[in-house]
């Protein structure tokens, strides 16, 4: 039961609502772990699986996998800290939506050719 | 010219794509806000002009109006140095998306049968 | 070796500098997480233990304890996805910062006699 | 009068109490705005004075003045969709806090030796 579904307009299919959620949950994910302290010694297992849990709780996520692009920590110039804050291209976020029977598959990856990361529709 | 489009499935129609944008573009203005410091003697005006700025150098964003709901302020217990943090329920968007020939309305707004700040599609 | 040291002002004693780096950790873990998504099925020990690593790896970290009040879980009103996002009261962050000789302990911690989150100075 | 004063240790100077508060104010405020999208069209000037305003209704502060380096903003590899996201060496924040008899001057600037911001005390 969808108790938000009288709110939206009559003519959304459900594909439709289901790529809407996956945006939401996308865009939201990035600016809340944006600027997050990383370093070469934080355990990314940890933090990879706490990122998907946060997202998972939430409403119509089939599936989420996390990663944590640590080739860009090498790259990145290192201060005298030795630590970095998490930027938007090093967040690797694969996201499948189901509602009702639609499942759309999405994704937040990091695309050289443009050189930021892209938000997609995969299928 | 979208440099991104061969990235995202072939079967994507230009109203399912400019569903997609608005829900980033929502999920993210969301994260983005929350916890400022506001008072009662916030120019709101100003605030709000500055999101929407922020919202409007997007791409794919035709239309955008941002509103913070001050009765909340008031409603809010007040601490004793009298301001609080923007709540998620202060954030009224109204967002809409055009790719190519599509116009897509969003919404997000605080629905009280709920209890929570509700992002919905329009029109 | 302290390479930011030269850009202090010469009168600021160790111990200035250790209340000064605790305040801008407390201040930034409380906005870094504000808002996060989490639930009752959240695993709040891997949660706490995963903001602890991100302080831990900055300068002058001595000692970092959080702990996410799962009291105010169960008070807020839930809304139909039975999830919430963080807020500011629900972080508990004990950090002492040592710098040189001078070890401070601070604390963020919600006051309910104040109604909200004190950051102050233990000891 | 200041009712959080008796949940601080007893031997904290009024010196140190303004450095605390400083120095959350710095963490806070860097961890807020990090992410915030921006293009050469942003108005800066509103831009700043909404960061100032936010931070002016906290308590102590005694003067604060933002200033976005748009220098960086040309330097910095521009995406098709010719917008930014705001970065923390972007950001110079000069902030005095006033506890009682005591004035501290406090910054927060991209410091080119060390490539990255430094928070800092001036005076």
């Amino acid at each position: 039961m969808d108790s938000a579904k009288k709110y939206f307009s009559k003519d959304i299919s459900d594909r439709e609502r289901a790529i809407f959620e996956g945006g939401i949950k996308l865009g939201a994910i990035y600016h809340q772990f944006l600027g997050l302290p990383i370093s070469k010694s934080t355990d990314f297992d940890n933090l990879e699986k706490m990122i998907e849990q946060s997202v998972k709780i939430q409403p119509y996520v089939d599936f989420v996998k996390i990663r944590i692009n640590k080739e860009f920590l090498t790259k990145q110039k290192v201060n005298e800290y030795d630590y970095h804050n998490l930027e938007g291209k090093m967040i690797d976020i694969s996201l499948t939506i189901k509602y009702n029977d639609s499942k759309v598959k999405m994704r937040c990856k990091y695309i050289k050719e443009l050189d930021y990361p892209l938000m997609y529709i995969e299928e």
